[in-house]
C-alpha cells in the first residue's frame, strides 16, 4: 500500500511543480534549487553568491526547515527578500509549499530565487519545485564517500559545489574518489571547490550560474 | 490521505519494534541506536567506541546506508561481526528493516549492537528499532545551531555527542548556544564534547554506554 500511495504524493507534486515553473517562465525568474546535508553551508553559499552577482540580478530567497527562522534571519539582514517555510516534521520542501511561499515575494522584482531546502541528502531529490536548476552543496568535513553512499541526489544535480575548501588538507579530502562517485550517477554535472570562508572558486560558481539566467527582456519589447 | 497511511506505518513498525525489543531482552543485548547527519562521523564512533570497550562485552554492527558497502567494509576489517542493510531511496532504517538484518548475526555471540542509521537528522528519529538508546552524533563543522532548526532528533536522544570537538576553535563552535536548543526539547539529556581524532571525551562516553549495559548472567544461574 505504502508504494502507490507515494507515487500519488510524487504526481500530485510534479503537476504543481510544472504550475510553478509556468509562472517563474512568465515573471522571468531563475530558480535555485539548493540541496545539501544539514551545515553543509548552503546559506553561506547563498550570501556569498548575491554579495557578487551582477548588479543587474535581483535575488529572492525562500528558505527551507524544520525549525526556526535563523537562516532567514541571516539573509533579512542582508537586505535580500526573503520567506522562511517551516515544515514542521518534514523533510523536504514540495511544489505546494513553495507556491505558497510565493505569495509573499514580488516575482516581478526578482530574477533569481534561491530556494533552500531543508538539510538532507535523500527526500529533497525526489521533489521538483518547478523548473528546478538543482544545485548540491557537499562539504569537505563530511568526508569524500558521499556521493557512493547518496547517489540520488548527486545524481540529479545540475552543479555540486564541494564547500569548505579551505580544509581539505585538514581532512585528507580525495576530490578523485568524490568524482568517481558523482560519475557513476551524473556523468557530465560540474563539480567546482569553492570557500565560503575565503572565497576559492566563487567567480567561476557564479560565472556559471549566470549564464543559465536568461537575459531580462527590455521593457516594451 | 497522507497523514492516516504515514499513521499506520509508524504503527506496523512500533509493533515490530517491540518484538524486537524482547528478542534483545531474552538474548541479553543492548541496542544503540545511532542517529547524525552524512559525515557527522558514526562510522568512527563505533570504532573508536568497540576499541574501548571492556573486554568483557562484545560488539557487533548494523550499517544502514541508501547505497554502498564502504562503512560495513571499515567495520569488518576491524574484526566486528557487521551486516549492511542498503535501504535503496529508503532515508531511515525502521524495526523490520533491523530485523531481518538480525537474521545474519548471532545474537547469542553479542552484547551491544550499535546500529548506523541513514545519515538524516530528520527521519530516522520517527521510527523506534527495539528498545533504543537513542545516540545523536552531532559533528562541530555542522554549526552549533542543529539542534534549533532539527528539535525532534534531538528530543528523543539518551545521548548527544558533539564530535570533531578538536576543531572547535577551527569553527568558533558556540557550545553554549547548542546547548540551549537541545534544553528546550530535551531538559536532561547528557551532551559531550568527542573527537574520534584525538580521543578528547571518549572514556566518559564510553563509561557512560557501559553504565547502560546490564551485566550479563552467568551461565547456570
Amino acid at each position: 500500500m505504502k508504494i502507490p500511495v507515494v507515487t500519488q504524493i510524487l504526481k500530485a507534486n510534479d503537476s504543481v511543480a510544472r504550475e510553478n515553473a509556468v509562472l517563474f517562465e512568465e515573471r522571468g525568474v531563475t530558480l535555485l534549487n539548493v540541496m545539501a546535508s544539514p551545515g553543509a553551508g548552503k546559506t553561506s553559499l547563498i550570501l556569498a553568491t548575491a554579495a557578487r552577482l551582477d548588479e543587474g540580478l535581483r535575488p529572492g530567497v525562500v528558505e527551507g526547515d524544520v525549525a526556526s527562522s535563523i537562516d532567514a534571519d541571516r539573509i533579512a539582514e542582508a537586505g535580500i527578500p526573503v520567506v522562511q517555510i517551516n515544515t514542521g516534521g518534514n523533510c523536504h520542501l514540495d511544489a505546494p509549499m513553495l507556491r505558497s511561499a510565493l505569495e509573499h515575494l514580488d516575482l516581478d522584482a526578482l530574477d533569481l530565487l534561491f530556494v533552500e531546502n531543508v538539510g538532507n541528502l535523500i527526500c529533497p531529490s525526489n521533489y521538483r519545485l518547478g523548473n528546478d536548476t538543482a544545485v548540491v552543496v557537499a562539504s569537505v568535513p563530511e568526508g569524500f564517500d558521499k556521493p557512493h553512499k547518496y547517489p540520488g541526489i548527486f545524481a540529479k544535480a545540475d552543479m555540486i559545489l564541494v564547500n569548505k575548501w579551505d580544509l581539505a588538507d585538514v581532512f585528507d579530502f580525495d576530490l578523485d574518489f568524490f568524482t568517481r562517485g558523482v560519475r557513476m550517477v551524473n556523468p557530465e554535472v560540474p563539480i567546482l571547490p569553492v570557500s565560503c570562508r575565503d572565497g576559492y572558486g566563487l567567480d567561476a560558481w557564479v560565472s556559471w550560474l549566470e549564464s543559465r539566467i536568461p537575459s531580462p527582456v527590455p521593457p516594451g519589447v
